[in-house]
């Protein structure tokens, strides 16, 4: 078992201010410390309890983009209108609809190792041949309703120094638009990947800045997971040569919400 | 693949006020009604998103207890002190720690079909030999780290009307701590119940209100996992007579909290 | 100097579930328990401190309400367009921009006390008449840019058990729009009361329910103050006979919010 | 009428971090955009409202600290036990007990224009005899139960180009122990300042880093007041020569916590 999260905590993946973003704050409602000091309501001598409550963008850390998240032309997926997603929430597609497409058979992209670097350069766009030779290299063919883990090593670049250098708000590598028939056509559920943005960063279309989104969100109803950790499976891949496993990444079904935190796992 | 989680919303089990645990709150940070009135910053014509954060109890809604959650004896899991657990969160014993025990063979015990009836009474106390019937009934054997899902029906009766009747802070049906010498013995990971408290409530015990939590959690590192949602696959189990699978619980890795919202499932 | 907010806490006015408006939660972030336990971070010996962080709607508790709050034919005060506050605030007429008008003369009247009554039926429509002989009786003439402080009694009443009997989300005494032209040609800053939701209701308008709100916040740009505590100021009037005063009212000046949380005092 | 208060959003005084506080995060319930795409509950064509709710840190932006903020031998104000703050907020000493203190006389102290600069040097502490020539300056007297606000011009310096260079975390004017007999012997009620951490620091204390918050807090009782604006306010007073004023500065009464957000005003 292979857990795919980072931690969930303020250090998480930095939040560009202007998103309104928030990494995982954990605030305590019961502490020990309260019992050890015979503060603690209903505590009998040393039996006692901890508690706590949390707050956190459905975007920060490990997480499932939902279909009501990106909007193409005022619809989002199923040609749903976008005014149903409100201050209320998702009336429609929210993250709480997902659930069997996202415990299905996993495999595991290791560009990095297929193309002998330990990470891709930040300018680096995966290409069609890439995932076909990918795929070659792990033995495996693509069936519909598989869920890939494209690993970039963009995450390990980050943090190879401990911090998260040049992760968010920057280039990065990834794929384009151009991948997406190739992804429809082998009916992949969803493509989840060790990046910030998703997509290959600039992405050279001239007016929206995120055309993978768009495309993928809102007319396939691709699902998209971002900051995903790929480095122990990925290890564990090279090591025996498997690179196929049985992934689960169910989000908390948050009612309405348009993302979904999720701790995912590569069980083999 | 069948879900064992509530909705997470609003309206998920209600919130004794003294706890100051609070349901699912979700806020948006962008809407699709704010890109159709054509004030979304960074808007080009239709093409935009929606984003949103929420904040809840980390034991609202279906969620594992941690091992930092319960003291005796001043004392959590593992014989740590009791202050290590302070207003900057569980430093050690954080429902992050949990991993791969929760990955593992699940088995139903479904005591309402073996007793015949609808639902547990409010004041049934499961039985060591209520268990073992439960089991022979699956034709399955306890094995090491199993992850058992225990349905009372406490939930089928108290949503029976749309609502949650007489489900939190009432009497309940469960187990005492005259079980756990069992569930030790056959070393259970972990225990997962369609219950708020988790035991047999009233629990008999002249002081503490909770004594199953104070050994099972303190003493032997057990699991207890509350408000799973277990009817659709109990069903599912009655009508297959299949009544192990895989079981798929990873909280979310809460750095330092002290219970772990999650979404987890049974694969069949 | 008399304070004229209710405690802001948990307990606070009940919110209707379906306004997902919440009272205020406080949350730890240090303490004094973590410090006597020795692991708080930075401490030197004794030497130590506690911090806290809290979250509230700004409509909860003793607030204002803003300009940016009611909109009628699809614009708010000043004819600014509906869409200039959306998930990003309210980009104009936020409760920030109010200052000066809210430190200013105020002056009580007392209606239960004029009508010789503990409050005012549940049921009672003050009437013009009654507001000048209030006034009359206070041995004041309105002057324009005043702060009315107006005493129904409600909020006394609902208390009088020590909870909140009957005081939100039913009828309640106040004034109606008929009202409304005495106070714009008098000019009047702002009106406060000891109500939840300001006017008397229902209000007897066909389609809109709260009609004051339109009409006084929409065109007349006239300060709603809501959940006000005037017993302790009324009980001192009516002691010395002394019914103007220094108001002081700032809300916090929170950037785009559509309230303001307030501490307002009368300084005789 | 002179506001004091920076504003309160995401954008005001930089948090540290390591602190865990958090700047006001504002969050819509409901907007103008809602109602003008014809999915807002309720509304009755162009009819609707706005609605919200924030979070903050207690000691972001302008507050007072309250007294059970700081503690030296395991003390608070007063002799109160540290313990008696827990993870539910302080049970002694918490902001909502400060009320008539802070509406009170007011006086300026402008060091800088008695100085003949534009801000005092990050590392100038200000001494007894510039307290006494300020008031000379302003041709006023020390009374018991005053409030001074002690202009540094750090806040300005700070601010000059826009953001918030050097004010958080760093060297900063202002004033040691060696001041605190002068505010006790004038029964000087409360102090606010244009500074982040209030004192001179680094303070010059071998091992305590806010020795004037654990002098002035924990054994003088004295109010101390962080992120004042008073650029304007010491404007008004140099153009009319009038230093004195009637101070309001009521913090919001948050039941149990250790500090206050504050709308505080001049009135002249």
């Amino acid at each position: 078992m292979f857990s795919l999260a980072i931690p969930f905590d303020l250090a998480g993946v930095p939040q560009l201010p202007i998103t309104r973003r928030v990494n995982p704050h954990l605030w305590m409602l019961q502490t020990g410390t309260d019992l050890r000091a015979g503060v603690q309501s209903g505590a009998v001598d040393g039996w006692g309890y901890a508690d706590d409550i949390f707050a956190m963008a459905t975007h920060a850390a490990t997480h499932w983009d939902g279909l009501s998240h990106i909007f193409y032309d005022y619809q989002m997926y199923n040609g749903r209108d976008c005014t149903l997603v409100s201050a209320t929430g998702a009336a429609r597609n929210g993250i709480d609809k997902l659930s069997r497409e996202v415990v299905a058979r996993g495999v595991l992209l290791d560009f990095p190792r297929l193309l002998g670097v330990d990470w891709l350069e930040m300018d680096h766009r995966i290409s069609v041949a890439e995932i076909e030779r990918a795929f070659e290299a792990a033995h495996v063919e693509p069936t519909p309703g598989d869920i890939l883990l494209m690993r970039t090593g963009n995450m390990r670049r980050a943090r190879r120094n401990g911090g998260w250098d040049d992760y968010v708000g920057v280039d990065e590598p990834g794929f384009g638009i151009e991948v997406l028939p190739w992804l429809h056509e082998h009916d992949i559920a969803g493509v989840a990947i060790d990046n910030w943005g998703f997509e290959a960063l600039p992405a050279g279309h001239p007016t929206i800045w995120l055309p993978v989104h768009a495309v993928a969100v809102v007319h396939m109803g691709l699902l998209l997971g971002e900051n995903f950790s790929l480095e122990e499976l990925a290890d564990d891949c090279a090591a025996d040569g498997v690179y196929e496993f049985l992934f689960t990444g169910l989000p908390l079904p948050l009612t309405g919400a348009v993302a979904g935190p999720v701790h995912p796992a590569a069980v083999k």
